[in-house]
């Protein structure tokens, strides 16, 4: 196959588009791969079109390898399914909603699985039809506040789901495994540095999750990655490894001391050092006991105080806090709610008042590091008074643990003795994760087990951002000059450019396109005759790719030119051996 | 590649789902290729997906073989270029619209006219640029009033849709003959009985415009074609042939006649037939000219009056008025608005009160049959009163003619001398048509000529129903147990069947399957141990491989039987020549 840029539905920028805030989003419409139809929305042109099939295609062999079978469902959908599990109104602002015209509820599908559960629903009834998975590759809609970066958070965008049906728990372990395999392998051949990172799954937690993200810093995810290990999370997921319990044989018993005006943790650290020094080192926000009260609001509206106890030197990560919760929202908690509780003392309150057994039965959690034996300095519930070494376990108990503290960079590894976390940006490419039941319950999708009786199926989803994946590519593939496409996902194997203006040039590079052609390669051909060599090599820089050959003033000794688009290096190659070698490098590498 | 019966996503059904009405929708629902989501929206179960893929490919490879290029627009698509046009409010209930967070408005595409306008604005400025033929295979979006048939009216459904931007009229007939080619060669390969048949390109009337028709009882378009000559046309296309000039120089004078009450044409034929009898043939409604008043309705809400003068034997045709006047649409004449015309007696208008010239001023407009010298019995303008022996042209002349009446089998042929017309019904897989310059007016699409002046782009239009094709295909190839699928549509190349109790019949299906995978040849192999040899061959018929490949009992003797699914005929090949057997049948037919 040949395109020739003479008449190629193509138009190269040399100005980056005014509305484009990271390097794929620039270079994709400059080298005239997409153009924007509305915000977040974009057009295919010819170029991207291919990249765009080149992707699908990796994806879709690789589901296919491991026995995933490829269905599609529509993209408007009835409401009635999305009313069954709640999700209608849960999504929010966040799908569009439209009627037909008999006022008939619908949505554009945000995520199909309310679909994909009634289809295995209506088609499998039997332990002997499972385990099965099912996938597509679809246009999805969602009705994003701030669309940005192109293809990187659009409205609407192309999807890989799928979704495994087991009977089991050691089924939906094995599915999982195999789509875990399927994923590393995906992301190998699309050519880009990724991490795989554990995520957390929400109110089901407890069960796998991880996620795929493209290493990038235009994104919008952050994760922590050991400096030692190979250790990766999402922020949300990680787990704090609580210190060992810690001897208090020889702590002194707690002692509750006037700490006047000290409301905030800087103030009391201060009158700590002044009034209160120690010996082997001064007093830090870390030694302090700060509790935290927040309110969580339930699905049904209700609302229930919280105690969040943790070290006074980090803050409570609210995204943190709200993944281990979820669906429970978090409000903070204002003064009017806080003097209902008569026995807490505004900037003092420490455990004493705290816990469900305490006077006032808040529920308390603490950070991991607040282990048994550790010492603390917190509010002695008196305006004006802190206690010192209190010892947790021994001077109070909470009522359990919660990962809601900040990740800091330089935080211990929780896999490893030597490593520390550091912060990295990610774009998230793929989730894995155990849904579970949750479907199968809220849609009713049991089948016959091998005893004849009924049991809720489990189920597996996976996910990977097909029209995302493009930008990521490109996000990871680029320099200066513009994109430069792994081979797999290219547009063309060899951009043939011809200059000058002598006939035989021509004649020549169409000879070459032509048996290139014939020989299964896709070929770009610059056949412009009257466009300079400057603008023919600006242009296959721009477009990126892989191979480019220029035919030009070396034909009259025989020779033309192959540039490697990514490393810059030229080779002089014979005109009459240029065919093998651009075979050569498009099936050799 | 092989599927497997034991673990495909499939499930047959012997029943008919309660909501098909036709062949197809019934037999792809049972057979396990489609499911319904909501009226008019369907899912692609594997078997369905893989012959949609099929079809796809085929028109894909076709229009790539033009050099048409291939892009892809969004769904959703934002309201201004549609407002533009008018057509967000032209089509009425027709289309899904939706607002966005922002309270923007969009639509769901019915049609891409507007976007491809746009984007060849936004890459193309000149002459040497064009011609350029751009194409989508895309999910489209319409609120169909009735969705039905299955796939054959949906409401979320795949179309493809080409459009060509020539600058000149000789450009665009060379354009729209490029695709009526591709058109002939992509229906040729989809397998289906198919006849192209003139059509009105409504408003754009004048220019070409053809549809291709899968012949089909249960189609929704009517089409009129030749006994004799291969004349086929949609009725509202129908251009009757007008009767050479009639000489009238021994007609007598036209004479008014009494004939009291007789406001029908029934009426009349029979007071004519009592008291003014002829000698040759007694009077029939055909000798009669019927006068018909309709108001116009224009797109800017206006309306104005109009007459049509047609035999009165025929009724106006309202598709075929409208056909001729769209966008404009008809409403009937009531009497009140009639009793504003002073002169026009109903149930007795002539001529003589009608035309632009006439009191009424009322446009007056006849059919081609009442040509120059054709005689007529008509209202005299006066109660029960009518005029015999009135002379077209002589004593009368119409503003203009009119396709508006009926179309009737028997009518004479207007492409030939023998035939005669007969009706017929089909499916509109295809529309062809030279759109003009309408949307490159609305939008401001032109480009510089090779006089640097600007000039107004001309466009075609060539659309293709994609899933509707797969309905028609399968309406068009299925017998009493099921599909029949012509060999480059079927989801797979052979059906293998392994029957019995036997490990070794399974084992050399599976080596058999196998083997062939590895040639390239798709199989779905029925590996179902305990099914029954009767469930596995009503599946086989149903689901409508064209190739069934029987392994079992004979393969003791060595031998393994081939059933071509189309003509049943059953041939038994030696296991060992079997592989080559269906490669030969895949590929040499």
């Amino acid at each position: 196959m040949i395109m020739r840029m003479s008449s190629l539905f193509v138009r190269t920028l040399r100005e980056d588009p005014a509305d484009a805030e990271v390097p794929s989003h620039r270079l994709l419409v400059r080298a005239g791969y997409i153009r924007r139809a509305a915000p977040g929305i974009y057009t295919w042109l010819p170029l991207g079109l291919r990249v765009l099939r080149n992707v699908e295609r990796i994806i879709r062999e690789e589901m296919d390898a491991i026995g995933a079978q490829e269905l599609q469902f529509p993209a408007l959908l009835p409401r009635e399914p999305y009313e069954a599990t709640g999700r209608w109104t849960e999504y929010g602002d966040g799908i569009f909603r439209l009627k037909d015209r008999k006022d008939g509820d619908y949505l554009l599908g945000p995520t199909h699985e309310e679909m994909f559960t009634l289809v295995v629903k209506d088609l499998f009834s039997s332990y002997k039809d499972l385990p099965v998975w099912l996938y597509q590759i679809q246009t999805k809609y969602r009705d994003e506040a701030r669309p940005r970066a192109g293809l990187l958070r659009g409205r609407e965008f192309i999807m890989k789901d799928s979704y495994s049906f087991d009977t089991t728990d050691e089924g939906l372990d094995a599915s999982y495994a195999a789509h875990r395999q399927a994923y590393v392998k995906t992301f190998d051949r699309l050519g880009f540095d990724y991490v795989i990172v554990k995520a957390t799954s929400g109110a089901m937690g407890g069960s796998k999750s991880e996620e795929f993200l493209a290493k990038a810093d235009v994104g919008e995810d952050t994760y922590v990655r050991c400096t030692s290990c190979d250790y990766a999370a999402n922020v949300e997921a990680v787990q704090v490894r609580p210190p060992a319990p810690v001897p208090y044989d020889d702590a002194p018993a707690a002692h509750a001391e006037d700490t006047p005006d000290t409301p905030t943790i800087e103030s009391l650290v201060a009158l700590l050092n002044e009034k209160y020094p120690r010996d082997d080192r001064p007093w830090a926000a870390g030694d302090t006991l700060k509790n935290v009260l927040v309110l969580l609001k339930h699905p049904d509206g209700t609302r229930e105080p919280l105690a969040i106890g943790l070290p006074g030197d980090r803050e409570v990560d609210q995204k943190r806090l709200e993944g281990q919760l979820e669906p429970i929202e978090v409000e903070p908690m204002d003064d009017a709610e806080l003097r209902k509780h008569p026995t807490l003392v505004k900037g003092y309150i420490g455990p004493g008042a705290l816990g469900e057994k305490s006077d006032s039965g808040i529920r308390y959690l603490v950070d991991p590091r607040v282990a048994e034996g550790t010492r603390w300095v917190t509010g002695a519930d008196v305006a004006g008074s802190h206690v010192l070494d209190l010892v947790a376990g021994r001077d109070f108990t909470p009522d359990g643990t919660i990962e809601a503290a900040e990740v800091r960079d330089g935080d211990p590894c929780p896999n490893c003795d030597s490593g520390t976390l550091e912060s990295a940006r990610g774009i998230e490419m793929g989730h894995i994760f155990q849904l579970g039941r949750k479907y199968a319950d809220a849609l009713d999708l049991q089948v016959l087990d091998e005893n004849g009786k009924l049991v809720t199926v489990t189920m597996g989803s996976y996910g990977i951002g097909v029209s995302r994946a493009v930008a990521a590519i490109a996000e990871g593939n680029n320099d200066e000059l513009g994109l430069v496409w792994p081979r797999e996902i290219s547009p063309a194997d060899v951009h043939i450019v011809a200059t000058g203006k002598d006939t035989a040039v021509y004649d020549a590079a169409a000879e070459l396109a032509d048996e290139l052609s014939r020989r299964g390669i896709t070929v770009l051909y610059d056949d412009r005759e009257k466009v300079s060599p400057g603008v023919k090599f600006k242009d296959a820089e721009l477009i990126g790719v892989p191979t480019i050959l220029t035919v030009g003033r070396g034909l009259v000794d025989g020779k033309v030119e192959v540039k490697d688009r990514r490393s810059g290096e030229r080779t002089e190659v014979p005109f009459l051996q240029a065919a093998n070698h651009v075979v050569h490098l498009a099936h050799g590498s």
